[in-house]
């Protein structure tokens, strides 16, 4: 496994890397959910990529940048029995030198939802990601559907930009009683981490309601923020039931749906989302 | 010679050349100045990909995009002799197909000279440049330095965004009498085309005073304008002496300076540059 910094041993060896290659770009502080997508790489390809990068851009003023869990050696030895070929670990100086003033941005996709909590975000999301590819050059890329509008942002770009490369979207790894793994569920004390799972509850009594029929999509909304409002520890941001592809809301579900979330537990945010249809 | 429009076909003519791949991005309209960056690219290259398309989104609400000159069957044949393997001419529809949304963006470079006077333009560039790199995954790309600014804004992109491409910058080629060519110059009528050589006299005698010792930056502004202002069907736009590389205004020349303008003979308008140091 070649743990490698610069852009330029980065080249050298994705050069050395014949057939396929698949990526998962990460931001480190790993646990199943990104091991899966590492699996899922190595299965698919003759070659992986892993690359760890906190992204400054795409956190806004007032988040978690400068707390956000880093622990680079627990990473490399829970990459290392997985088959990873290289792990890339830029610094902010790399990726971002002086005089850097290049921005991709996706428009319509970005503004509900995330894109509304945390403005700016996608834009950080889309560049980084267009500079990991390019750096990388994959032939497959791998995301968790947990950051579902995400998943929507970058096969969007991918698509738009001509990317030659295959988004593959993996789903939610979970705990034991529901709560979607998250880098940040670190945050939550015992108690906030029991009331974490009312994400997980209100999404499935809501999909309860999908699976019997409902297709009004205020209904299951008002169902996820009746879960949501029984549990003090939780603060909702927004609650949603949108088109799967244009992350519009609906009034009435007619194809593939998104639930989704963004959650106050005590001071950490949390998302989650199920896909309908 | 290979002469694609979809996407797919391209891409499945590129994973068939082995070996380097130069590529020359036009809009078509051939003159011998994208024939001498075909003509480079063949030289060092084992394959050569031109692509022709006139990009809607690098031209203003007011500007010449439904009259700008298209003749495919003539730049076919100019191209045939040169050995160029395949040519590449999407429709719009292929380029921005529906529901498109993506856009990269060069922010200070693209402030000041055309991306002053042509608000939006170079976000078209810098996008369609994008797709037309990820699409053809040249080793090399080749511009004329006709257009200055382009070519720092596509270099500045290339190096954010982490292309792993070669942007090779080309010589602008000039009629005998001096104008740069440009497929634009089709507009001038007679009278205009004599009158259009004030842009390469005004470049030259400011050149003169630099080549003479000369720094004073306004002086060789002023010399320009003097040239130019002696010209009655010239109507200058602007005209700049930069620093090469950020492109922002210089008082005293130290550096590699660009002297560079946007002046209408008529209703056609024009821009050169020169080189200092």
């Amino acid at each position: 496994m070649n743990i490698l910094s610069s852009l330029l041993d980065l080249r050298t060896k994705r050069l050395s890397l014949d057939g396929k290659v698949g990526l998962v770009p990460t931001m480190g502080y790993l646990h199943p959910g990104h091991l899966s997508l590492v699996s899922r790489a190595k299965a698919e390809n003759d070659h992986v990529i892993v690359t760890i990068f906190v992204n400054p851009t795409q956190f806004g003023a007032n988040e978690d940048l400068s707390k956000y869990p880093r622990d680079l050696e627990r990473d490399l030895e829970l990459l290392k029995p997985l088959g990873v070929d290289v792990v890339w670990n830029p610094s902010a100086e790399i990726m971002y030198p002086s005089g850097y003033q290049t921005w991709v941005n996706v428009e319509a996709l970005t503004n509900p939802l995330e894109g509304a909590m945390r403005p700016g975000h996608f834009k950080g999301v889309t560049t980084i990601v267009s500079k990991i590819f390019n750096a990388t050059q994959p032939h497959k890329a791998y995301f968790g559907q947990k950051d579902a509008q995400q998943v929507a942002v970058i096969r969007r770009m991918t698509l738009d930009l001509n990317f030659p490369i295959e988004i593959v979207v993996c789903p939610t790894l979970r705990e034991d009683d529901g709560l979607a793994m998250s880098s940040r569920n670190k945050y939550l004390n015992d108690e906030e981490r029991k009331a974490a799972t009312v994400l997980f509850r209100s999404l499935s009594e809501a999909k309860k309601l999908f699976d019997a029929g409902e297709r009004d999509a205020d209904v299951l909304r008002n169902k996820m923020k009746e879960v949501l409002g029984s549990e003090p520890l939780a603060n909702v941001q927004y609650v949603s039931c949108a088109d799967y592809d244009s992350l519009e809301e609906l009034n009435l579900i007619e194809n593939k749906a998104l639930l989704s979330m963004a959650v106050f537990i005590g001071k950490t945010r949390l998302i989650d989302n199920f896909v309908l249809g």
